[in-house]
C-alpha cells in the first residue's frame, strides 16, 4: 500500500490530538459507499478527510475511537465474509490494516453501539456529520433524534482538529504539490485542445479523464464555462464561441486525496479582445498584490481587502468606478464586481475542513465574519500561519441581474459609473487562481507554474489554433 | 432543453400509470445533491430514474404527486432566490419547467408535509427509497421512524412502474442505442490505447473522459482489470502485464440518463495465448447460444441455463468438466466457473429498476428466484417480452479461493476434474457482454457492433502494438 503515510505519521498525529484534547473519548466516523440511482450503483468512494488524516484507511464501513484517558485506540469494522471474498477478491484483514496505521485493537462493527453505551456518562466527542447516513448512525448509537445531533457536536474536538490539520507537514505539502501538478496538466490539456465549436462537456471529459489517469479524481465538480460570471456553474452545455472567454476552475485530487485547485481564463479563439485584456490585467494585478502580501501574521481578510482595492483601482482607471476608493472598498462597493472571497484553505479537502465550520476554521474569537455583501463570502479571515496552504483567486464578474438590482436602487452611485458599466453588461467574468504555501517569511507557489500572463496564454492558444 | 422527451410522452406515461393503479395517491421522490467530503462538495447529480421516466425534470429538490382519483398532478419544489440567481445564473421557474412535462400545478417544497397530512386516511403509495435522505424525508412526512419506512412501500405501485418501464418505447430504444454507441467508442479507445506497462487507472481516465465528452457520464463504476476473475472489482492499481488479459466492463449513460453496458476481454499484448483462446471461444459460444435463444415468451432463466450448458460443454472438451452435463448444470456445477447471472434489464438504470426489487422485476408469482449458488445471482428469470432490453454476459472465472473451497469438500467431483482444473488456477477470467432488444420474433443487437471474435480483437490489438 503506497497510498498511506508511515505508521509513525498517524501515531504522531493522534498523539498530538490526544495532547490537545487532554481527556475524553473521540469518535471518528468513516464514510460509507454512496448510492447514485440504485443502492449498489455507487459514486466513487470518498473517505472522510479527518478519518484519513488520523487513521489513513481508505475504505467504507469504518469507525474509530480514541479513549484519551485510557490511552486506547480502536478501529471498528468488518472483514469480508468468505462469500464476499469470492466476489471481491482477497483483502487483508482489518487487524493487518490497522497495524499499518499503528492501531492495535479492532472490533466488529456490530459492537460500536454497545461499546459507546459502556462509556456511560463520560464525554464522547464527535465532529459535525455532513452525510445523512452518518447522522443516522449517531442518532441510533446515542438513541437521539436526527434533529438533536447537531447540538451534540464537540466544539473542542473541532478546534483541536482544525489546529492540527491547518499546518501542513512536509509530506503533506509534497502530496498537495502532486495534486497541483496534475491540475496543471489538466489545464494544459484544456488550453491545448479547446477550440470554437466545441461543447463545454467535451472539455469536462478531457480534464476529468486526465485527473483519473493519475490514480486520483477531480477534487470538486469542475467549472468549465463561457459564462464565467456565473460563479456556481455546473452546467456544461454551451458551445464555445470565438470572441468569448473560457473560464476553467478545476483541480485534481491525488491518489492520497490531497487537493489541487487552479483557475485560468483564456480566450476561446487565439487572442483576447482589448477590453478582455484590460479586465484580465486588473484581475492579475490584484492576484499579484495578494500574493506579495502573503506572510505569517497577516490576516487573510487584510490580504482580501488589498486585492479588492487593487481591483477597484483598475476599475476606476477604466471609468467604471470613481471617487475615494478606500471609502468604496470599506463600504463593499467592489463586491458588485467581486462578490466572493479571495481564497480558502486547501488540503485533504479542496475547501479544507469546510465540514468543521467556517467560524472555527476561518475566523476566531477576536475576528468574526462580516455580514457585508462580499465579505460574508470570505471563508478565511484570520491570521495566516507558517504551514497554511491557501488559494488566491481574485476575479471580476459582471452579473447583469446584480447590476440591475444595484442600479435600480441607485446603490453606491458615488463610486460606480453605471453609464460606463452598461458597456460591460455582457462581458462575462474572469478569475485566476493558484495555491500557495505560507512560509517563514512569505509564501511559495505550490507545484509547477502554469501560464498566467496574457502574452503567455495567447502564445499557447496561438499554437493551438495553428494545429 | 433537448434533454427531455415531448410533453405528450410524459403525459401518456402518467396516464398509463393512473390506469394501472386505478386509485390512490402516488408519491415520487426526486433525488437530492449527494455530498462527498463536505456538504457542498457534491458528486455529479443523478436524478431518480422513475422520477425521470414520469416527470423528466433533471434537477435536485423535487417531489411529485399524482392523485389518481382527483386527476391532479403536482410538482413540489422551490425556485431560486434572488441571491441564488446571482451565484447560479437565471433559471426558468419551476412552473415553466413543469409545463414542459405537462404538469400544471406547482407548489413550494415546504408545503409537502401539510399536503400529505391533508390526505388523511387515503392510501399514499411510494417506492422503496435507496438514499438515506429520502428515507428521512418519508419518515418526517409520515411521522414514522426510519425503521418503519420499508414496510410502508407500495408493492402495487412497484408492479405498475415495473410493467411500464420494462417495455421500452422507440424513443427510449434510440436513447439506449446512443448510450451503447458511446460505450462502443469507450471500448475502442481502450482497445487502441491499452499497452503493457500502463496502470489500469490510466484506462479508467481514458474511458470515463470519453463518456463525459458526450454530455453524459459512466453508467456504473467501470471494471477495468487484469484480474477478471474478481467479479466486483473496482480497484485500478494493477500494471498491465504482457501475457495477461484485460477485462473491461463499462458503459456510458447518455445525456438523458439511459445506460449502455458492454464487456470485452482482450489480450494485454497483441494476441491471446492458445489457452486464452480456448476459454474465450467457449465463452463466445455461450454468448451466441444465448443470443440465438432470445425471443418473446422464453424465460430468461432458460436462456441462462442454455448458456451454462454451452459453457459446460466447452469445459468438458478441455477436460475440466466431465460426466453428464445436463445433470451437472441442473446441480449448478458450472457455477464454479460462472458464478453469476447471464444478464439483466437495462434502461434508465444499468441494472434497470434494481431499486424496485428483484422479486418484482425479474421474477413472478409463478417463478421465484432459486437459492442455488449461481442461480441466486441471476437478476432476471422471467419470460421475455417484446420491448425488453437486456444484456447477455456469460463468462468463465477461475477463482482460486472458490476452487480451493469446492475441492476441499470434494464437491461435485463426478463432474469436475480437479487435477486438470489446477492448471487453470491462475488463468483469470473472461467475459463478453452486449445489450439486446427483444423484438417480435427474436432479438436485435443495440447500437453499433463492437469487435468480439478472437481474430478481430487480435487484429485491432496488432494494429495498436505497431503504433
Amino acid at each position: 500500500m503506497d497510498k498511506i503515510f508511515s505508521t509513525a505519521t498517524y501515531k504522531e498525529r493522534r498523539a498530538q490530538l490526544k495532547k490537545k484534547m487532554g481527556s475524553g473519548v473521540l469518535l471518528f466516523l468513516g464514510n460509507e459507499e454512496s448510492s447514485s440511482n440504485f443502492k449498489d450503483n455507487w459514486y466513487p468512494f470518498r473517505q472522510d478527510s479527518t478519518f484519513l488524516y488520523f487513521f489513513g484507511l481508505d475504505m467504507p464501513g469504518l469507525t474509530a475511537v480514541i479513549d484519551v484517558d485510557q490511552e486506547v485506540e480502536m478501529l471498528f469494522g468488518d472483514n469480508l465474509t468468505t462469500e464476499e471474498t469470492i466476489w471481491q477478491g482477497l483483502h487483508p484483514p482489518l487487524s493487518d490494516l490497522a497495524i499499518k496505521v499503528g492501531v492495535e485493537k479492532t472490533k466488529p462493527k456490530s459492537e460500536i453501539a454497545e461499546f459507546l453505551a459502556s462509556l456511560s456518562d463520560r464525554p464522547i466527542h464527535f465532529l459535525p456529520p455532513y452525510r445523512p447516513e452518518n447522522s443516522q448512525k449517531l442518532a441510533s448509537w446515542f438513541n437521539k433524534s436526527l434533529q438533536e445531533i447537531p447540538s451534540m457536536v464537540s466544539v473542542e474536538f473541532i478546534k483541536a482538529v482544525v489546529s492540527l490539520r491547518s499546518i501542513k507537514s512536509d509530506e503533506e505539502i509534497l502530496e498537495i504539490s502532486k495534486a497541483v501538478n496534475i491540475s496543471v496538466s489538466m489545464h494544459k490539456k484544456l488550453m491545448q485542445q479547446a477550440k470554437p465549436g466545441m461543447k463545454e462537456y467535451e472539455l469536462l471529459g478531457l480534464v476529468t479523464g486526465e485527473a483519473l489517469s493519475h490514480g486520483g479524481n477531480v477534487s470538486f465538480p469542475p467549472i468549465i464555462t463561457i459564462e464565467g460570471q456565473i460563479l456556481h456553474n455546473h452546467n456544461y452545455s454551451n458551445t464555445l464561441l470565438e470572441g468569448k472567454m473560457l473560464l476553467g476552475d478545476f483541480g485534481a485530487e491525488s491518489a492520497m486525496h490531497y487537493a489541487g485547485d487552479i483557475t485560468r481564463t483564456i480566450p476561446v479563439g487565439s487572442s483576447f479582445s482589448d477590453s478582455q485584456k484590460e479586465i484580465y490585467q486588473i484581475v492579475l494585478n490584484a492576484y499579484q498584490t495578494a500574493v506579495a502580501a502573503l506572510r505569517p501574521g497577516i490576516r487573510f481578510k487584510e490580504v482580501h481587502l488589498l486585492a479588492c482595492k487593487k481591483l477597484a483601482e483598475g476599475l476606476k482607471d477604466l471609468g467604471i468606478m470613481k471617487g475615494n476608493l478606500d471609502e468604496a472598498v470599506d463600504q463593499g462597493v467592489h463586491a458588485l464586481f467581486f462578490q466572493c472571497g479571495l481564497g480558502h484553505m486547501m488540503g485533504l479537502d479542496v475547501h479544507d475542513m469546510e465540514d468543521l465550520g467556517e467560524e472555527y476554521l476561518g475566523y476566531t474569537e477576536d475576528l468574526k465574519k462580516s455580514s457585508q455583501f462580499g465579505l460574508k463570502s470570505l471563508r478565511l479571515g484570520k491570521e495566516l500561519e507558517k504551514g497554511f496552504v491557501i488559494t488566491i483567486e481574485p476575479g471580476i464578474y459582471f452579473i447583469p441581474k446584480l447590476i440591475d438590482q444595484w442600479q435600480a436602487e441607485n446603490l453606491h452611485s458615488d463610486y460606480i459609473n453605471y453609464e460606463k458599466l452598461a458597456q460591460y453588461r455582457n462581458f462575462g467574468g474572469i478569475r485566476v487562481e493558484d495555491g500557495y504555501l505560507i512560509t517563514e517569511t512569505g509564501s511559495r507557489l505550490l507545484g509547477e507554474p502554469l501560464e498566467i500572463e496574457i502574452k503567455d496564454l495567447e502564445q499557447l492558444r496561438e499554437k493551438q489554433s495553428n494545429l
